[in-house]
């Protein structure tokens, strides 16, 4: 091999016309990047461009997918340990690539041990600056939104990091259709009260004013996981909460046992089959909660409530808390919108949405949120 | 991380119900890729499998892709080296993966180092037999069937390895549509009887009959590429020769001059633009006698000269080379086909067909191809 | 031309195998066609079939369109006066055909002249029983339910009947997809409560339980318009209401005079833009109602809400409104759902949803059927 | 009905601003609309327009197609007689509206009785003039040029005018896609040499030189048909030759017996199923001879033979015959093109190809056609 002597090593703090993409924590030296959609992009001018990273986890093992001038070019598995990744080499000295290396799974609160941190780059050639695009987008949501499924065969059943996908993703496509930066803070299986087997710990809002608290373990503390997220370092336009798939799952799963107390909980259907009313009222309530927690801390965006890919029996309680929270705060900038359900023909792996389901929800919602943002 | 200590290491050779596909010299440990498209196929049934490969290049480093169950779930450069790479972790152990292991670039005649080598797994389960698809198909091309351009952005212009594609390319497409094996064998820039830049060594034909003759210096000779091919040890249904574009691009490109002699060779075209008759007659012949090698060596194969994705201006000359070569011959196993011409809309990078292009070419050949081979 | 001396006529109503879609009048000899896709549909088994039709208006002209085995071979204005109509003439004498004969554009209250009478066949052969569908669907609907501007280039404006279609239309498409019969009850410019322009008289419900009530003028009474329709003889297993859009308009136009009394009628918006909420109330108390005399001619329908195609903003309204019946009635079998809303690419005629958007709708929509009528 | 008094008539003869598309004989007073896609178009600037046609035939009845602004609106079949068929009312006076009426149905060979007259137009406004098209194509052909069976259901097997279409065509949407005027001569199944069941008078070639020649009796010899036709009067810039796949069928069928003289006639196969060479030189020479003589009337146009949309046997023959035909011409402005086969998605009614057939075949030819025209 030719080996190129023109390569430097910087350390990633070092580097100025870095964007990243994703909350992050305090300390970025290495960089941790948490959630799904989480980045780093870069204009680099140079021919030949490595980036170092390092994957821990216990069970669950982080991919990076890169983009090369919006274009995928790879996806990978990260084992554990600190690697050297070829971003790309041989290319044109004097041309401007804009790269991008992607989180392609979700942060993952089961596995204390997962992390994906990125250390410093190997370079030949200058950072320019990257451009702002003109719209940001938060979105928040489950298994949907972490891409669960949006990759693999549809015959795949293990729970597994390989069939999660940030790109064959609605949130990656509503932004791209949108020229928008973009946010993902998800969770499989958990929802706005409680998880689809009714844990009430297992729920986004809870955890949402952290830089991504929903992570466990000494490990990730140290990384700054649990540290509160400073809102006013990025402002969205548009929040996108697609919640409320799990909160209907809890109300046909079984109940869930604190092991600690020994108490259980349970969202209950009547005899009938129809929400048992009070259990269907604290999923409103928590609907109505996490309205205000998103406006406190996003006074001036948009917040779409957008659900519906996997059947949409939650829809009444959402349009009714959405409803209750509007006349009550007099906040008029929230909207509820409803994603085109998967079908026979959009199905991916695990049961879920594949890439065509994720391509028309795609091409719906950025529909609705360019009426809005416009 | 937990480490699975079920995990055995084996060498290649010594598995027994591996499926290779593409040519491979008689030396098998470790097993040399050469062609894009080759590939190790797996049916595994275990949780954990990784691959031991090697790469080396001067310049041009290989690229692989991993198919899981038939899905693409990973692409990825492979540095100089030797590594282990992750396939999959943490997948139920008692159901039966198939998996596809993909060179994802062509052999590289313009790069003596460039090299893939196999050298083990590691597994905690049992391979199971991988069954033989009712078709055999040999595609041989230049770089359109390399897949040149199928994968990144249109603007881009360098000549590297991670603008070609085996997937994204119609030959995989092709296969898949006829539910068939297939190899390819394949170089850009190299015609029937010349290359673009009218070098007269750079054709197909003179290194049909080795394991991978194109290749050049010591090491390739070394890992087999010179070796006379068995055919007898895989004998294909169809033989699709896309052949023809840069012996176009001959005629209107300059001269090429043999540096050990100082002479040149040059393709002319006519003052009024036209096709020179002579060295139209040349390509006439190199075309007639690669059928005849073809026929040699595959006796009972249904031939189909299959040409047009970037223009068809040899296309009268192919239909009058394989009229002269059938009525000499008597053989009637032999066809043209015209593909569908690349667009505004389906180009890819480097002024290639893109994807949608390949997509649209499987559709059209793998339709032809079903009229004949059935 | 050789005369077909086999041709016999025959009235209309001696005619056992013919199935009627749509409502109908008591008299049948003429037979009304009043709505947009109320039809005639026959399995004919000779050579030559013609009806004979009559057609009147003041204004605007009726339309048809024939389907031979489902597929559309013609559609024309019938102009002033009685038509012999040839459908087919020259097939073989010994197959069926499968025959519907669809009125193309819709009641029009409008145009107290408007009519469309089926006097009676001529033909060679005989008609054999049509099969009942699985299902049955009813929709209600305002201009995007008359399939208005699903037909004409997009720069057309005029309000004319060549700009109806009864096929390039969700509610055909949808019925198709689910193999069931269907019947529509469509009105442009009305609503539930108010017409687009706040008139309060032009809201569908007001004129359900009657034949085709909203037509005016003793002609349209004297062919039955007016009498009361016999819900028993039809109970569809879907109710599909499409209404909103309108209301939604009353809210951005100016109010409307009644000329008889001078008093005027308009739904308010505030200043900041929002809707008044003692009109929308009034709105909701529409849909309420409307809801309730639904349920109470057809007992078993599920009736969905579907609404969605030029915008939602009644959705939160529409809801609630929804809830509040639920609530009340302990009706469980009503629902709402979001239809995608028209876009650039999917503009027809009018500033209407054009047969791509009614496309996108009839899958989504028949999807949706699907899941609660199965 | 409201009378609309401001409408004149006026013989189509006095109408300065009006574009006949087709052949037309001297005789205009009536015009006959001859061949398929042969039409009248009208820039319109008023608000009914009605055309006074006449139809007559003994079994094959001519059908019209309507188009305002580009988009189709109506459909029928014209009965025997002379009948003023409304093109549209209730439009805005002052917006001109682009119209065409259009014969869908090819010249009928088989019916001396077939034709299509228009002898008057009624209408409130003025004409204005309707601008030439920057190209001009003439496509000749057989069913497939005529668009048979590219309406109706694919289980149609009659053969009748009614499945026939000149608007879901490839000729409309090549000629459509280039933003050309165009013209078709076309008899299904004809070909260049014989009928598809061996009949040596059915071929285009021997009536390309008049009107419409192939036409039979002595009314049709009245109305012009075997006049000669004015090539000067319109050159077009590109002749497409579809022909070729009845030629292939006469291979496959039984011999043709000449009535008057008993002689028969046939094309034959060798006992190992490959052409005749005898016979199949006596197709090439006819395609050598068709080329020159549409050389020798359309002296600057390219000419392309497009053929293959039913399987393309006949190539290699084709090529054989063009490159004898330009070897021994010197005329390079002459080519072959493959379009793309029909297939079982495709398939219309009839066994022929259906509108997504013909869909396909006008982008691959206009993509074509684009390159050599600009």
């Amino acid at each position: 091999m030719h080996a190129n002597d023109k390569l430097t090593i910087r350390a990633l703090s070092e580097i100025d016309n870095l964007k990243i993409h994703g909350r992050t924590a305090a300390q970025k030296a290495p960089l941790t990047l948490f959630w799904t959609g989480s980045a780093l992009e870069f204009n680099a001018k140079g021919s030949e461009l490595w980036v170092e990273i390092e994957a821990d986890y216990e069970q669950y093992e982080p991919w990076i997918s890169i983009l090369i001038n919006s274009a995928q070019v790879s996806r990978q598995m990260v084992t554990a340990g600190r690697h050297w990744i070829c971003v790309f080499r041989g290319m044109g000295a004097d041309t401007v690539k804009n790269v991008r290396i992607v989180k392609d799974v979700q942060a993952v609160s089961g596995d204390p041990g997962h992390s994906l941190r990125v250390h410093a780059v190997k370079f030949d050639g200058e950072f320019l600056p990257v451009e702002e695009k003109p719209f940001k987008i938060e979105f928040i949501g489950d298994s949907i939104t972490s891409g669960e499924g949006s990759i693999g065969a549809v015959a795949e059943a293990d729970w597994i990091p390989m069939w999660f996908s940030a790109l064959d993703n609605y949130t990656f496509k509503t932004a791209a259709a949108l020229n928008a930066d973009y946010r993902v803070l998800s969770q499989s299986g958990w929802g706005v009260l409680t998880s689809w087997d009714n844990n009430p710990r297992f729920n986004l809002p809870d955890y949402y004013e952290q830089v991504c608290g929903l992570l466990n373990g000494d490990k990730n503390e140290s990384l700054g996981a649990k540290e509160a997220h400073d809102f006013s370092s990025w402002q969205p336009d548009a929040v996108v909460v697609n919640l409320g798939t799990n909160d209907n799952g809890a109300f046909h799963n079984p109940a869930w046992t604190d092991e600690s107390t020994g108490r259980t909980r349970k969202q209950r259907l009547n005899e009938d089959g129809s929400f048992n009313e009070e259990d269907l009222g604290a999923f409103e309530a928590a609907v109505r909660g996490f309205l205000a927690k998103l406006r406190k801390n996003n006074p001036r965006a948009h917040i779409v409530w957008a659900y519906g890919m996997l059947g949409h029996s939650m829809m009444p309680a959402i349009y009714r808390a959405v409803d209750a929270y509007v006349k009550a705060s007099g906040d008029r900038k929230v909207s509820v919108f409803q994603l085109p359900n998967m079908t026979d023909e959009t199905v991916g792996a695990r049961a879920h949405p594949g890439p065509l389901a994720h391509e028309r929800t795609a091409r719906e919602l950025s529909g609705y949120l360019k009426s809005i943002l416009s």
